[in-house]
């Protein structure tokens, strides 16, 4: 694929629409020079907007439509009257081969189920996944599933990791991601049986990735690893319970410092610091989390973001569809299919894994 | 019972032993008169401590023992090998009467494995749960299980629910506590059909708390319920991710603080304020996370808590040995149970529940 990437964008997504989304698409393009969009969205809305963002309407094309689906929409409900919706247009240009990648700030349920009926599942992928970009000690770590999925076996955990490895590759540069399994301890014995399973599937497996092993749940924000690996239970239940206690710790700081005359002083004085140290915790600044697993590439902008973090979602979209990540998920799936018949040829044990 | 408690204390246990539990001793004697305590352990270690804390040895006795459990020990050797240790004798001392309650800040896996050895499950109870002691905007929500456990059915989590909500009505004061059960999503076709199946249970059970239906993980910082039900897998990766990011908030507001002169002023002036902050959110000031169930108190402390941490523990023991939360626990089981039974009854439907 040449530099040259087109963006579909839900231009109605989100808490605000196209009064975000359209200062949104202007900071990326900015920043990202080569990048065009089609807007979907109402057209009047989306024309009125881009009159106030030049860098936008340059290379922005806008495609109007009436409907839009709602942010307390069942997935259900939006696959049955979504057609023709600024979402279901928004997918249906990259299923069309109009556009490499789009992004929508719309309700997660129904991007799920709209982009899984349209897009359909890429080949030899079981379920898909949404992964969350989580700042952290060392950097952001790409947490999958948090959400697509209530329960996921062995083999789900598995393409997760093979997914999540190839995200993180594409989207923050590491060269040989780093790979843990959520888990309660981190000795073999510990936890379920998906996660056993799973813990043996991957040792054994030679990936494009480093295999890691266990890791709890405060290794997520220590960043010991590049990617961490859990069912879409787990992994929705860690995310939530994290931003309430960022959105907890910031009220804290703000009452904190706002408490006392002395503390805001204090606080005046010390206050280019704490913003460094806002935007650097800031979850918006790595917003957009894929959906993987599908055949094309959905980024979810979260609802709430800013212009910065549209953008942000943008960028994500981009790199993904500049990068090989689908061949490189495709060549792991087929090393994993190769060894696991390796493993089931006359004259293997079973347990072969279990002898080291 | 009356005002006497007497409080049976594994001395060795923890990152520090008789040095922090001791003082932890001395605190709590000074806070809760009428409690008198068994410290299991290295005897000359213990009175030598003892000699520098004139208000713990007032109210202490010693029970020397040779063997300590170590923090690393697999609960199974522990078993094996522990009649006689420090752990093990604080729990033998509260099966035969001779005290109320016990503490331990020794390794997690041992306590829960010689507790149950050594005191059996409470009577109709299946299953042990930890709880947390979680600090949020509002107060202190009880969180269970936090680790106990790796998989937990409906009528697991049912009882965690009545566990829990008797433990926060008898050491948080609340007079009718507000349970809700974790999961991925508020309305009622959401989640796992464990947790599914137990919200029917507990929407239909008339108990002494109000089941407030489904919550997140962000709500546990906001404080949305008193108690919050799930499994130990989720609970117990829900608190270690908690963990996790406080430690990273810390390090970077210390880090945000000290990185230019004038933020390191700004610090000084607001310091009095800030320190403020630290203690409210301190999970220390909350330690104490008992393992319910079981025929007897077992407080765990945490192994890296202070002295005013190990005093914490010590309160939640004492206030639990005062209450009559083990009453309320049967009390709850029987009213569920009878409830069943009327819902079996001849002529009832199975599906009572859903036909509301």
């Amino acid at each position: 694929m040449s530099q040259s990437v087109v963006i579909s964008v839900d231009a109605m997504g989100g808490d605000h629409g196209p009064s975000i989304v359209v200062p949104g698409v202007a900071l990326a393009a900015q920043a990202l020079p080569g990048v065009r969009f089609l807007l979907h969205g109402d057209g009047a809305l989306i024309e009125a907007e881009l009159a106030k963002h030049p860098a936008a309407k340059a290379v922005s094309e806008v495609r109007h439509c009436d409907k839009a689906i709602g942010m307390d929409e069942k997935p259900a409900q939006a696959m049955r009257r979504g057609k023709g919706s600024s979402m279901w247009n928004t997918i249906e240009a990259l299923r069309e081969n109009q556009a490499h990648a789009c992004v929508s700030a719309g309700n997660t349920g129904a991007l799920m189920a709209i982009s899984k009926l349209i897009l359909r599942m890429g080949a030899d992928l079981e379920r898909p996944a949404i992964v969350a970009n989580w700042p952290t000690m060392k950097g952001v770590t790409a947490v999958l599933d948090v959400g697509a999925n209530v329960e996921s076996d062995a083999d789900q955990l598995v393409e997760f990791a093979i997914m999540g490895a190839a995200f993180h590759h594409a989207v923050h540069g590491s060269k040989r991601p780093t790979v843990g399994l959520l888990n309660v301890g981190s000795e073999e014995q510990k936890g379920h049986e998906e996660v056993r399973e799973a813990h043996a599937i991957l040792r054994e497996a030679k990936l494009d990735f480093d295999y890691h092993g266990f890791v709890e749940g405060n290794d997520i924000a220590y960043g010991t690893v590049d990617v961490v690996v859990t069912d879409g239970f787990t992994g929705n239940v860690a995310l939530k319970t994290a931003e309430g206690l960022a959105r907890f710790f910031s009220n804290e700081i703000k009452s904190t410092l706002t408490s006392t005359p002395l503390a805001m002083l204090g606080a005046a004085i010390a206050s280019g610091a704490l913003k460094k140290m806002r935007q650097r915790l800031d979850p918006g600044r790595v917003n957009g989390g894929p959906l993987l697993g599908l055949n094309g590439i959905v980024v979810k902008s979260h609802g709430g973001a800013d212009a910065g973090g549209f953008a942000s979602a943008i960028r994500v979209a981009t790199n993904l569809a500049r990068s090989d990540f689908r061949a490189e998920i495709d060549r792991n799936l087929k090393r994993l299919t190769a060894a696991a018949a390796k493993d089931e040829a006359p004259g293997q044990g079973q347990d072969q894994g279990a002898a080291e």
